[in-house]
């Protein structure tokens, strides 16, 4: 069974990550198939929304610290391995921002370092109400600093302050008031929750929704007059599409649209 | 009647949005007859504070997409137009942070797209209750590439990426939960509240006001150093102001303050 | 009596300011005692946590109005003493983010103004039900335009702005929602709660903490690739340490690890 696995519904398609023994621990092997299957997604415009779950008990607890701890048998104490590994783990998660398609997050169980990193890097979560998020690197002496990149970028603060220091897990009532995950559902209503929301987004215009996406995250790094001149100039070219000019019409004259794509 | 009325209350101007056919869209003669009444406002330091409501059943609903449609007739297939358009827009949003009075949004029934965006842009809002907000233009295949800029700024980010691109609408408990407004109150509640606020801060030294809205965007912007470098420089020529001196005594002393202004 | 006092409790500082007389307020001597503490603190690496508290039943009350107004008889006008004071005070605020140990705000009574600052530049905070925050400032003619930098960074804007500009004080129910704060207790547990959570930081591995507080506001004013980049490289230093192995091991072993620090 692959460490990665992929059922596509539709125009939606519903990563699970697949090693359950290992708590879904993003392996040097789950990283790489995370990376191979974001490239893929990249390429598949078809494909208009992606779900991301974890097989087993746990959505992802974090990195693989017994493959780490074998990186140290190098000669330089695992320095270039580590270096190597951070750098990967990193550039999975700016693929999911970088992609196309939004990606939602579906985590249970436990979503904890790096895997609540990945719950935070994904741009929607819905969780099953029990899980329970933490970056908990603190209580082993290795601080869960790239995971706070995504962390604190979801959360304000003091609250991030608080879980990075302490170790503390936070549960999904507090994971919403936070604004680490947009809402919780019971366990077994899941899937089809997390579904239906990727069949409504892959139900709209792919093509809005893509330099949607792309021009949400540039934004929201600049001066606001920058801004306004970056998404001004994407709005022009969205009003020039047929498929725009289409569902302007259809909304004007109370039909659905008749969309190319 | 004109497209945008203005009552003044002392020293609160009360605009209104009056094309309620229309949902008070942000047409060519709105964005204009807003433009018009915030560079007015910009040299009458006797107003002290705006409140910006909408006439009929809704607060605003976004840009008019009939005058857009229109607009595809040229011969570049509309793209001088778009521009042009949306720079007018965003200058009218720049304008409401350029103020130097606070503007308070005062929505009901719905604010949509750019009408939420309005909302956004505004320093403050209280909302009646039942208001809806969306930025739903994905479902006609126009993503709300600048409305999201001012909601990316009030708002979370998951729970903004999920409103531009699912287009569902939010009620005022969530819009307060999320900072989208201040507060809701119920309908008919809602012109005495917004100008209620309004003469709150028109109560207070307008010349204090006016440096301290200018300086809250300005070091927003600025990384902590430079933020606090800047705001020190605004509190000492504050401390310098005639009136300023009187309200520290005045408050030593247990008595009103004697304002020049 | 000092102005600041200390008791340290294991690796925990307490300080205390202590002019209840003035609420506190942040006095020129207040503000050398608390910058001489804080640079004592940068050299202590055996303190792994601070927390701030005020005597009397006030936390802090801001700026001394009486020693500004007195500021005023410089042939200046003041202006020379205002630029100082201002500047010795954003070096006192930056010097909490500064320190390599998390300190934690115990407010109680009222914070306002530079003390509501204070409490916003803190890493964390515990406050006693019942207290009130404000910027007032704008009361007596004021803008609390240091302070917002703070407040700014911890509160959405729009209740931040609403703070500012009405002087209205919030709860601490409010307050947490807001993220001003990270929960509230009753009075009579202020002291033993922030003092419990402290101690919960001061025993995890002190150089994880102190390089992951470092990163931390560090990575919030970069773009997020940068981010990455830089808390990756702090992340293989933290693996490289004898004493992470050593949690790692001790994690993987299910045993208490044996750190040498």
């Amino acid at each position: 069974m692959a460490i990665l696995t992929r059922t596509d519904h539709g125009a939606v398609a519903h990563l699970t990550m697949n090693a359950p023994e290992r708590l879904n621990a993003l392996s040097d092997a789950m990283l790489a198939a995370l990376r191979d299957e974001f490239a893929r997604l990249t390429e598949q415009k078809d494909t208009r929304a992606v779900v991301l779950s974890g097989a087993g008990k746990a959505f992802c607890a974090g990195h693989d610290l017994k493959e780490m701890t074998m990186g140290r048998q190098a000669e330089d104490g695992g320095r270039a391995y580590f270096k190597d590994l951070f750098d990967r783990c990193a550039a999975v998660m700016l693929a999911i921002r970088a992609l196309p398609q939004p990606v939602i997050a579906a985590p249970h169980g436990i979503a904890t370092a790096a895997g609540c990193q990945l719950v935070a890097s994904c741009d929607l979560a819905i969780a099953a109400t029990g899980t329970r998020f933490g970056v908990n690197g603190v209580n082993i002496g290795l601080f869960c600093s790239t995971p706070m990149v995504a962390l604190s970028r979801n959360v304000p603060r003091k609250a991030a302050f608080e879980m990075l220091t302490t170790g503390a897990f936070i549960d999904t009532d507090r994971a919403v008031e936070l604004g680490l995950i947009n809402r919780a559902v019971p366990p077994e209503r899941l899937e089809a929750e997390a579904l239906a929301l990727a069949e409504t987004i892959a139900g709209k215009l792919g093509a809005a929704v893509r330099i949607g996406k792309e021009a949400f995250y540039a934004q929201l790094e600049m001066p606001l007059d920058a801004a306004y001149a970056h998404t001004g100039a994407v709005m022009v070219e969205n009003m020039l599409w047929r498929d725009t000019a289409e569902g302007i019409d259809a909304f004007i004259q109370k039909r659905p649209p008749d969309w190319d794509q």
